[in-house]
């Protein structure tokens, strides 16, 4: 995996957050995506942005799948989100999802073996019931 | 970045190569399309996926930029390729391109630094040309 323009610079991390929020005004790479954060409106660290699940046909990155840390208590186990309820927050330099820690802990889960198997039905009844229908 | 069920059972490149065909009916995640090996019509293998590029506001897969091996003997450069240029093939398991080893060497190539400024207008004019309009 590339990370674009951070090689022989000596960028501390500072810079390299800027870089992130600067990268290509309409784009973001994949890489760039893994790995960030994820945040709720209070601002709590619900976990960070493990891989992105692409529909074949459209083209769509459908979910991006969270990988959980502490917050809630829950580990090894991942969260499909729908991309379009996450927004890119500059200021924290990490995505923000509107969504309570209910609404999180009642949200479809699921381990590494299952997501093989993922299929985005649960997550797309879901979350299309709190105000995110699936992208087509 | 995950190996969803590649852990703890020893299976060999071919079982794993079965299961990146299997994988979700109609999603791919990240991790798996990074690293697919791109063919042409010829079945020459042109190079791998080494990145996604994804719309911001669309949520698109607009590219997928493909580092560039031995094939037409340029080092170190990067083909953005539309995404919907890219079709999986179960057989060789990776994608082709239907472009001509012309085409491809006309086609713009960045390096690692110029990828960080990527904008993607320099090559929705040239695939457009090809017939592979920008994603939407």
């Amino acid at each position: 995996m590339a990370t674009y323009g951070t090689t022989g610079t000596g960028m501390g991390s500072g810079q390299a957050q800027d870089e992130h929020i600067r990268e290509t005004g309409d784009l973001i790479s994949a890489d760039k995506v893994i790995g960030t954060t994820v945040y709720n409106a209070a601002g709590d660290n619900l976990g960070t942005i493990h891989d992105l699940m692409v529909d074949k046909r459209s083209g769509h990155v459908a979910y991006a799948v969270m990988s959980f840390g502490g917050f809630l208590g829950i580990g090894e186990k991942y969260h499909p989100l729908p991309w379009n309820a996450l927004t890119y927050d500059d200021g924290k330099g990490g995505y923000n999802i509107d969504l309570t820690p209910e609404q999180l802990r009642s949200a479809p889960t699921y381990s590494r073996d299952e997501l093989r198997n993922f299929g985005g039905e649960r997550v797309d009844t879901y979350y299309g019931g709190l105000g995110y229908p699936p992208l087509v």
